[in-house]
């Protein structure tokens, strides 16, 4: 079984976990391709940070600090408190000495001609997803940014997305989203073809605006998503109408459309199968042949990553003929 | 008082800050600009690594390793231990995470424009170099870099300075050493007109070969010696016609020239007003009106250095009219 996901950074990477921990034990031999978002990747200190990627990598990877549920477990700072020391900025992006060092290889690797693909899948064969039947593709290998444009004083000013994320705390009400060079971007290899001979496909509770949404938008995927035979299942990214983590809320306020579990649908309602939402939102409602189901979505450890996950290919396998 | 030093690594760093030491007595007010060979300099890491620079700056900021000579005291190596794992070479070049931090800072203002003479500048300004009274230049903005010709099996192969050094502790047979770029090189900003409006130029005992001798190639530098009404008191770098570390007499035979304190002086006859040699060297002999004193060369402790740094002021003086 050949199992798509599209996915943000941490609570797509816990629902992954929770996928292969699921598979492990129902069928071993089953295949996952996960398609990260790069929108939220930035250079910092001249070194390349994808840090969707990097979450993914090392949250299946088991080295993932899972308080956080970003970054290194025993990560130490030395390299950033020396930066700061030579007033190199900035202060408000915690980047540890174990991760500077994949943004080091990845930036190395980049410098010699490979492809952000080729990056990934040299850092993927260390942290052991490759031998896990999981394949890590960045959604495309042509860099983009998600900027995100605020108003101050009556004037427009673009920001960063991380600067928003991180620095902002998401506070600073975002006008609108721009993901610069997602309209002139490819697909990376394997994207759409995983996505167009995928037995599954699977949505995880990643922000819908700025990680699933900035997915959509590479040029392709939603036209794939749409013809794909495969059933699609998503899970809501809200519980009780609230993001359990993150600010998925305020991107959604950004774009005009409520912090609902059936608005969140609506988003995919083009070509989505079915809908996974929490008890709490079980009046969710969707068009026409969407079918919702209600599980507990809270994911506290892998137990309840691989629970959810498991009830997702339940869901599709209900959705097939 | 305006004293000019030409240095490479650990030898003249150790100098220097014997000199300052010594200055800091003797006329607190005044001025040392130190010329930074940048032969050695590497990219490792996509970082640009500018090793006698870096020795420079740790020492005279009191931060050196000073077991070792060179990088910083207190290191650790998480940076590098992950890049290992992640198959990113190379292994025999010990950059610390402290360290690793001027690479990174280097690296991105270069990138940003930026000279290397602006970019050392920042760093010595953090060192404390610049509130010290002494100026740290590299010999050139213009990248160069110091390769050695080895002949293995009748075939002759080029590596770069540091691998031969470090890696093959320079225990294969260097048949000569090409310095790439240095006939295009450019002396940087305020190298030419420091040593001719200097009242004392000093020659450390760092290598007369790979690190004085790379710095004496760059166009202008000779010349600019030579026309100088400075006095030009050079320091052997052997001690009983053997270098105190380093492998100056492996460089020394590569062109063809005895490790004895007479030849080495003779590498500077055109421009050299006296020479400083051990005891164990007092049967040195120098050309034309070259005054030989010698004194003890050892530099154990700053103290030690600052004895040498004083010495070689007085032959200065010694020298004047």
């Amino acid at each position: 079984m050949n199992i798509v996901s599209l996915s943000g950074g941490v609570g797509g990477a816990r629902f992954v976990r929770g996928l292969r921990a699921h598979l492990d034990v129902t069928d071993p031999g089953a295949r996952i391709t996960v398609v990260g978002n790069t929108g939220d990747d930035i250079t910092l200190w001249g070194l390349r940070v994808c840090p969707d990627l990097d979450t993914l990598l090392y949250t299946l990877g088991g080295v993932g600090n899972d308080e956080d549920g970003w970054g290194r477990a025993g990560e130490s700072y030395r390299v950033q408190a020396e930066l700061a020391a030579y007033g190199v900025p900035p202060d408000w992006f915690g980047l540890g000495d174990l991760d500077v060092s994949t943004h080091i290889a990845r930036s190395l690797w980049l410098g010699q001609g490979l492809s952000l693909s080729q990056v990934t899948a040299r850092l993927a064969a260390r942290w052991g997803l490759t031998a896990a039947g999981v394949t890590l593709l960045p959604m495309t290998d042509v860099p983009v940014e998600t900027h995100v444009v605020l108003e101050e004083d009556g004037q427009e000013r673009a920001v960063h997305f991380q600067e928003w994320w991180v620095r902002m705390r998401a506070e600073v009400r975002a006008r609108r989203f721009v993901v610069a060079g997602l309209d002139r971007a490819t697909a990376a290899p394997g994207v759409l073809e995983s996505i167009r001979s995928a037995d599954v496909i699977l949505l995880p509770p990643s922000n819908p605006v700025v990680s699933i949404g900035v997915i959509l938008g590479v040029p392709g995927v939603r036209d794939a998503l749409r013809e794909t035979a495969a059933p699609i299942v998503g899970v809501s990214p809200l519980i009780g109408g609230r993001p359990v983590r993150g600010r998925a809320d305020a991107c959604l306020t950004a774009i005009g459309i409520p912090s609902t579990a059936t608005a969140v649908a609506g988003l995919y309602e083009d070509f989505l199968d079915a809908w996974l939402v929490d008890p709490s939102d079980a009046d969710t409602t969707a068009r026409g042949t969407v079918r919702v189901w209600d599980r507990p979505l809270l994911m506290r450890t892998v137990d309840e990553a691989a629970t959810l996950a498991g009830a997702a290919l339940d869901l599709a396998r209900a959705h097939r003929p």
